[in-house]
């Protein structure tokens, strides 16, 4: 498919700059643009490209001001990178759908399903599953007892979902996810540990997506829940009890233990580690390998292990590499100052 | 099936405070306790729900002392939290159990298994296998030759096992675990890396329990070792040659380099990364986050990366921020200084 | 089989101080040696086992020099591992090959696959895949639309590659690996996450080796790329659109961020975290647990988060656990000054 930029700014609504007659049949990266295709500029990092990006179209915020000529049509919209997701959605949506039960996969009797699902070969369904309209369930998928999973939602290869979980509609699924699997209980007695049957589930709801690999575990009893709209990214580790509220996002490898309780609209940095039993407010931001160990303030903006506002962090870890000279001035002025002392009482 | 008070501190030899003839039909978390349910309290920060919880039973430590009235029925043990875990164990053993060989499955014609076994549809086992009384493999587990699967053991869906490897008694592998992929192994030759191949295995002994996703390399020669009652929970990275004592616990996305040696009854928090070659003694305590690459000895109590003494560790971290005042209150100190040195020198 | 030292020398190129007849069957680590085995010694930690072994032969470098009697033959080479990874190599060769097509696969009608291949029961393999020669595909394994894999390949049971990705010749991919899940690419819109869609794919180059459960993100556009020669461990998280130069080398449960490109040679500890659309350079080597956020330049040696040369972080935190008496004495020499000064203007 071949597009005009005018076609595509009237997509967008947004304003065109250049030739407007320039067709496009691809998108790029803009370091790596190529002639017939769209790019986009939205880090800022990443404008000095624009003068020299061979790319046909490029996607600008609406106050983007150009210090050099720019050989490409622009199209200036109110967020680019937003308006390059509407374009790549569009043509998500041609592409051909998977749909239909293949052979060669096991669905319990009683499975209930609606319309125009996809079920892969060699995906597993168990007894009293309930599965939405329009739900992908690729190969390899392992579903168990008592499941439910609701519409337009897509379960990537290999997942599985442990008895009694429930996802929510429009979720998105990534291969390798384990949903449901046993929080890790146990009670010492004399020196063994005894484990403690996870009797809980999992709630996801709706619009969440999880990235490949990652685990979550069902709870003790009552529910472990990712709420709606949650993003968490690969090889995220979401143990018993835990609670995660409505659009916090989470970046790769993050920790959460027990029965911690993450706030909305949170943003997390890969590889962070929360303790259990803690509250995180609304709207924090924590950056990348920080760990937590107690309750944070709505808000927040916080780094290191332990976590610490992030300019104090940035601050001190300045100051961190200066540490052995500071050991050895300290040890000096110590002897100035005994040395000052003793030729004051002389 | 319901149960009232008193039939449950005949099971658990407890003491009944209040109403003994209280019924309840479920188990429920202390916070969110409704009635007909039954709570435990073990943790002390959850001490103050005791006298709102609307649960009609509250397990309890003997030790227990109530500062306000209390609604429920408390139940007096020696161990709250232990006492929950038989009750949960009680009705996990009612639920009704997997057994038979599912169709769909492949089990190679010389494999040897014992009685009421389950193997899930999409299961694969290879040749030479055996698989002891008991056992359950759920669907699309993966076992490969010459592996031998003991007594009362759960291997959950998607589990991988290469050959040769080994598994105990009463164990519980969660979905997604790979046990026995190459450990990490290269000869640099000429600036490229050379494999050598990993031709040992991996012994997991009895009653180990291991985290969804965990993975755990086969020896390079020789064992890499779980011992007896080792706790694994989720994305824990286990390496070639390494060996785990007896009940040691690890949370999750701990990581153990290769060759690592870790003593029994050790307590590891998540995210922790251990080196290569090294050796962890015996009741080992080694906080989240933790680096370690040198050898700790039996009972410390370690925390930071690198690790040092827990203690040491929380208090230099309150140091950490303050350290721009620091850097700059020595540099006026030394100016001070040199100040009161040249004015005696006048 | 059975080899006499003298045998073994001659393969290696070796030379042989003491009884050359020897005869040797297995393998076995230096400290758990058994007569009738080889060993070998290449980690100097290692060199006191070698006055105390019972292995028959021991390879070791040219330079090794004894310090006591040894009762093992010595094989002496120009690098023992490398010359025990030839040797392990060699009996690996051995083993018998999986081949063939085993029933209760599924591929596609138009799958195109070259000589010798094996692929297992419930592999999954679907439309206008092509795979070249001797490459072996386990069980389980998904294989998704428009895939490419090369030849001498070896997919481990599990592993699922999205739609459209490309695997080189020479490649390992052990068991749960995850190639072509969505990058984590949100547009924040109204509060909520707007899913971009990921167009791009997963390239991964020549002799390339991938650990177990690690998840490598499809490209936003064009690709991300493992270069050839690379080695990844295990629970490793690559996001889209990065590049991982040739021959660097990852230790288990790092996570490179977005659009971050690592140079060639570069090796990697465990759990580094790298920010995104950062620059590492060529045979940079990254300490364990680093936490990096801007250009690293070619050659650095670094560790800490952030990270700093190696040898200034070990300096520092030699000096961290005395940063509580530092303060001390920074408040009393300030208070020592203090009391200078005003008996100065007394």
């Amino acid at each position: 498919m071949s597009f005009t930029a005018e076609q595509i700014a009237t997509v967008l609504n947004g304003t065109i700059e250049g030739d407007s007659s320039v067709v496009v049949n691809n998108f790029s990266r803009i370091e790596e643009g190529k002639p017939g295709t769209l790019t986009f500029l939205a880090n800022p990092k990443y404008t000095h490209y624009i003068y020299s990006t061979n790319a046909s179209i490029v996607l600008v915020n609406n106050d983007f001001v150009a210090e050099q000529p720019v050989r490409a049509t622009l199209i200036r919209c109110f967020n680019a990178y937003a308006a390059l997701a509407i374009l790549l959605d569009m043509v998500e949506k041609t592409k051909p759908q998977k749909t239909g039960i293949e052979p060669m996969s096991y669905i319990a009797p009683d499975v209930k399903y609606g319309e125009d699902i996809y079920v892969g070969a060699f995906a597993y369904i168990a007894e009293n599953v309930k599965i939405g309209d329009n739900t992908k369930i690729y190969p390899q998928v392992y579903i168990g007892d008592n499941v439910t999973i609701g519409d337009n939602t897509i379960i990537y290869p290999g997942v599985k979902i442990y008895q009694g979980c429930t996802v929510g509609n429009n979720c998105i699924i990534h291969a390798g996810v384990v949903i449901g699997s046993d929080g890790f209980g146990f009670a010492p007695e004399d020196g063994v540990y005894k484990k403690i049957p996870q009797m809980g589930i999992v709630i996801i709801e709706d619009d969440v997506e999880i990235g490949a690999n990652t685990t979550i575990d069902r709870a003790v009893m009552d529910a472990t829940i990712i709420h709606r709209g949650v993003k968490l990214d690969n090889l995220i580790q979401i143990a018993h009890n835990v609670e995660i509220g409505e659009d916090t996002v989470m970046a790769a490898q993050v920790g959460v233990s027990g029965s911690t309780k993450v706030g909305k609209h949170c943003v997390f940095g890969g590889q962070v580690g929360l303790g259990g039993h803690i509250t995180i407010g609304d709207n924090a931001s924590i950056g990348a390998q920080s760990g937590i160990i107690s309750n944070i303030e709505a808000g927040s903006k916080i780094l290191g292990s332990p976590a610490i506002p992030v300019r104090n962090f940035f601050k001190s870890s300045v100051v961190f590499p200066k540490l052995p000279d500071m050991y050895r001035q300290l040890a000096q002025l110590q002897k100035d100052i005994e040395e000052l002392k003793s030729n004051l009482n002389k």
